[in-house]
């Protein structure tokens, strides 16, 4: 249906986790030469995850580049193997759905910007409907190549990644329980923090995996990679995601945000402009603005606010720029009414509460088997034996079932550092025993020290 | 207490798994070149299961290095970090232990013979009996180079191997749920057969390994690890030890074992006489005969065999060397009953059902949690919190907790190859379809093919 | 002579060239959180080379903490193995040295800038003053941290960096042909690109080191593995340091500075006002002004001036933000003096060819044995033989004869990718065919295209 | 031309070089199948060296698959990126050629018999010889399979094994300076001894062959990873193939041989009979017989040996079994005169000079370019620039320049280790002072330790 020509030669691009990323179509390459692609360079894929695990510092851009290459290698399994019958019988046909695959993939991400989770839920932004108008809107470059393909092209690739695309395998490939994203971020993630958790047998996978009518299914010779693949993503969960200080960070950046916007709102921020938020502080921002972001702006008025005459401000950006996480106690139904009266504590001790203490939690299913009574019922994952028929996952691996439909985050408390103090040779000495008594009676009684980490909390 | 002259200069044996074996006392040295010791590179460490993971052809020998390489590490860390403060408080001592523990560690798997398992059951022979005789008999060299540390010192380390010597730390480092052996036959297993589900965090857990009262605990930064240690070695077991296709070898060669023993005891046995295998044909042994057998002298035996007058031993003897698995399929309570009918099948088409017929079950438990109603307990993992107190492990750990006390194994029936032919061309034809119609009737519903063989069941 | 307190409990950071980062002292854990360590975090370790291998996005804060790593591991083996007999006796004394040799370890890259290489070009700093200054310069965090431990600490640490420290095996550590810094950056960029070349046994050449009067040798066992290393190291350099395209984004960032002092010296910058550059612009900038420098607020400025009224500036922001890359073709002395003419070319296709033509060459030599009548003799590798006796690694070492003192780079004439257009349509083809006329008659005649691009020259 | 059936469905082989082996064809499948083929089960890939390196216990059965795997991937880029043309342009033609080249990749190794070099030379038999009679010979199974495609395939088959087979580029796959029996073996040798030197980037090897009309080239931007390729092997065979213990171990293998085939000669061998090596003592023997030995074989007749009536024999037997290599000097023209004397010592110490002293070289060209003077030219290895040209590697590659027709073997004296005894605490104590003064004084002034032993020389 859709095609572009292919480029005289393969091109390849060497990969730590691929080893190589081949690029066959001019389409894919043109793509990844436009300024929106180009600009995911300038973003960590993990946020402030890189602050805990050091080596954490890989950027959208190589993960983008291995959803790709992931899809290109079972688009191929798929037309090697499935060739389709006959036109229209609901299976894969290459011809219709690999270019849009393969764009898709490419792109799903394309909407993410700096800190993407905290700069949301500050500026009201959504990167899921940023990804759509970078593909959809003529002024991108993006755009402008995926419409050379075909006028309609951009609006296919982009119902792919809102899974309205009619063919449920393509979607499934991007999207789902065990994706290409998926499974390229917990390969690079593992490998990028040098955590072991994340290694799975993806050629396996990609060996089993094969289309049906509803989708994807795997074959019953490789359940246990993917049974493993479900190990490895919830003990990344455990290990990596959800770990409390790259949250200790993630607090410290909200609360700074905030504040900055607080002061732009009341004519107090400092005389040095933070130029390419203002359209956000403002709440009037084109797609021109956002796709000038990238974790450097921001670092750099973060630099410019270290010297901001406000001590809040200052503050926080100090601590989030030379790592200064806010510490942490989990709190669960019981104790939870403890926190107003630690939070009285912190401003007792001098801090003003609304920036120095916060509630954050985390929660992932590693894998949620189909729920008739839910109301967003999440794909499963299915296995189809010899004959094929499909049995879903949970009821053949005791260890999946084990933790699906579980969740696995905390709750935390987050404070800062200072009231850990043993003294302060004055005045806070019995505010901060105070709140340390809160501590060592209230939290859970198991707190368990995270590796890759200074912090004991 | 015990003491060995240090090498003039360290020696290293590079390693595959643990990149270097140090060797850093002249005992050591000593106890690799005995002929005992040297005689376990002529054993491989997984038996029948070379047949299944070709990769698979590490011997005794490299396992029992690693054992020692991995026992010298948690030593080296009790001693660094754990010294004992007075002698007789119950803990790691490291001038008392360290060289029972080392050598334990070197010589536990030292009364190995040629596939063990299958040998011991056909001759009665007991490995376990044989290594203690191996320590303490003067007869051998491994015994005079550990008397020459002090007359008591046999025993000691024979002492750590039946689990009666009085330090539990030493008893736990060799023999435990997470122990030095398990951690190096599974990281090896997995680096040797190709497969990625033994590798866990060792350095990890090495490092969280500390010893208390009742033996060895593992600080609660480290649960992770050993959390996917248990997952791994399950993993290992299900795809690797437990292999319907190594078991299927495992069954010709006890029947092979057999009917040369049976031949041998009725004067049937061919003119070529397996020498070194006659003293157990007549169950006559002495140490010095177990001490001459290993793998290449089975085989070799095997190649007269396969060559004699009898035409049951001939076949299993070709059957073995050349790689021509029993079937099998896995039966349940239920399809038990089937059994008998299938064996007289067997016969029906012209093969001995003693000989071409078998059951087979393999069961492991991944991890045993304490059970009070047990008779015989194994020791738990036990996780220290910061403040010294234990839990233990599946307490904490929702996937252990899932396979805690349940056994993986299944129950196969094994037959041959040819019952599962379409025809023979004649009589047996309607035989075979009989015999297939129980399987495809009575067999696991959902039957998984595996990895890495050319068999179906 | 210099002590630190230990921490109470050694800390680890997961590392995922090295497995775990171990700090034992307190003073490295406080180093590591000054404001002038974490800076490090924001500046990339190979600047734009991760423009041709996407994976290299690691910063100087993961190498620092590497070469800290190893320095480490040489120093525990030099203590453990080679502990001083006599104060004085010009050998390794693990008292005096260990502690500086780990601070100047871990702090040898603190003065390293953004694009440290192309900023010190333009604007005239030195990254290695810095690193002296921000060691003594009583304002910054570092050097409180350090003068905590004695007032003349600092210097110290200082002296190794710029190679006056009176010992040589520490000296050696940190900088010679062999040592902690290379070993790091070499593993860790061959992680990070994917590329094979940089992977040599690092744990071999830890233990082969031994120090003597002047410095350090290898004994003559791991001579194999030295020899490896510097292999590794030419083909790293060939490979991925040396590359064209790498090269190509460094002309495009050199003019791109270049232009925008011109322009800001000439008040024509735009009203956007790049704040924090202002300093250097003006050449009047402190120590506190550098420090606030890093990758991200250059890329900041660049695209302001992606929007720049300027049209020079603009482009040159935009080809270096999205990866336009200017070409080359190789010269040599006798295609040298072509490059007039093909300036003039591309002066006439529309090009300021101040701007949009370059010379770059890189050079390395990638091992120098001495030699007598250089005059910059740089240190050789000794390889110590069992008498003790030493011998340099080229007298040992074919492969080492046969690349040393050769250089290995080349010369390379840069221009704007236009300029290999077939045709523009009208005016300037017959200028693009004479200027590619040149190309194919004078350039190298056996041009290589390199792995892991999108360019052929 | 040729055609097997496909499998049903690809069958695969998990392995630990190449993660997994493909198996198709039918004709694959049988071949591996067979009696003969399954026999390398039982042949060790590195004969002595595990003795060395512990780790290299791999058979030739792995190695045959890993060079089977290679040679299906490059077919698979023949196939997919240059489908011949028209049919006899001399290139690549894919249906001729494809089943010919796998199956004699699979065979290659299919005459080795146990310890095949020193075997061959104690008994005149010779593995080429014998691999084509294996495959043309209608009594083994490997020709039944063969001959089922067409009665010539056989021939054809054979006729790549030895290098007349019409196709260059099937005969270079399997047999050059750079083919899939090399690759495979220098990758799963690093991969089992643990050593890294055999490290190279195969998948970029593999993606650079090219189909020529003399054979097969590498295309220009893959240089780099087949100079890389030849400097793996040169350190593979200076550091692991050529070690001196291994060939201390060849050395007594090769008199413990010829010490049996002369007692048995002289009906002087003990009365334990060694049925299957009695046809090679007695010079009569079948392919058949040949097919029954093994490693197992042999050594379960050294074992018979160790306890044979005759001293020598005896005592060689203990040393092979038991690994008491011969201990090694170097020689040159300069020193060679001593070795007379050295040998008298070696009597007068009482040993039989004649089965405990040998000389012993080992040569390998690591890579040699054509010389038009050498008779025997081997293959060169060429490099194809875009333009289609040829250059011969070593004019492109400075280190492969500098070893490029230079051997880098050595000689070697071999005596009993008990010759560098410091006394006997009587009579031969001057004799081994007079021999150890040799050695200090006439032997290589600089010799290197290796690693991976226990022994100094």
């Amino acid at each position: 249906m859709y095609s572009s020509p292919l480029l005289p030669r393969e091109k390849v691009f060497r990969d730590p986790v691929h080893n190589y990323i081949h690029v066959e179509h001019k389409v894919i390459l043109d793509l990844i030469n436009t300024t929106e692609f180009q600009r995911l360079r300038r973003i960590k894929q993990l946020g402030t995850s890189s602050f805990t695990f050091h080596g954490a510092e890989h950027t959208r851009f190589t993960h983008s580049l291995g959803v790709y290459e992931l899809t290109r290698q079972i688009c191929n399994n798929f037309r090697h193997n499935y060739p389709t019958k006959a036109p229209g019988d609901g299976l894969w046909d290459d011809d219709a759905n690999r270019l849009v695959a393969l764009c898709a993939a490419l792109l799903h991400d394309i909407g993410h910007g700096a800190y993407s989770h905290t700069f949301e839920h500050i500026f009201g932004t959504n990167h899921e409907h940023i990804t759509t108008e970078i593909l959809t809107s003529p002024e991108t470059e993006v755009n402008q190549v995926l419409r050379a393909i075909a006028p309609d092209f951009p609006e296919k690739v982009a119902s792919v990644i809102d899974h309205t695309y009619p063919n449920p395998q393509v979607v499934q490939m991007i999207s789902s329980q065990i994706d290409a994203d998926r499974m390229d971020y917990l390969l690079r993630d593992a490998y990028n923090t040098g955590t072991k958790y994340g290694l799975f047998d993806v050629t396996r996978i990609l060996r089993v995996m094969r289309p049906y009518s509803e989708g994807i299914a795997f074959e019953s010779d490789g359940m246990h990679a993917v049974e493993d693949y479900i190990i490895c993503r919830f003990q990344m969960y455990q290990q990596v995601y959800f770990h409390p200080v790259s949250r200790g960070m993630e607090v410290v950046l909200q609360h700074l945000l905030q504040r900055a916007k607080y002061l732009y709102e009341h004519h107090q921020l400092g005389e040095l402009t933070p130029t390419l938020l203002v359209p956000f502080f403002e709440n009037d921002f084109t797609l021109h603005d956002y796709l000038n972001l990238d974790d450097g702006v921001l670092n750099t008025y973060f630099i410019y606010w270290r010297e901001d005459p406000d001590d809040t401000l200052r503050d926080l950006a100090h601590r989030f720029l030379d790592r200064k996480p806010f510490k942490s106690v989990t709190y669960s139904q019981e104790t939870r009414a403890l926190i107003p009266k630690m939070r009285d504590l912190i401003s007792a001790a001098g801090f003003d509460k609304d920036y120095y203490a916060a509630l954050n939690d985390s929660y992932d299913l590693p894998y949620d088997a189909y729920d008739p009574s839910s109301k967003e019922p999440k794909t499963q994952i299915e296995i189809m034996a010899e004959d094929g028929s499909l049995r879903e996952l949970s009821t053949l691996s005791m260890l999946v079932a084990a933790i699906a439909g579980r969740s696995t985050g905390d709750e935390r408390f987050y404070f800062p550092k200072e009231m850990l103090a043993k003294s302060d040779g004055g005045l806070f000495t019995p505010i901060y025993q105070e709140f340390q008594s809160y501590i060592h009676n209230g939290a859970l009684a198991f707190p368990q020290r995270k590796e890759s980490t200074d912090d004991d909390l």
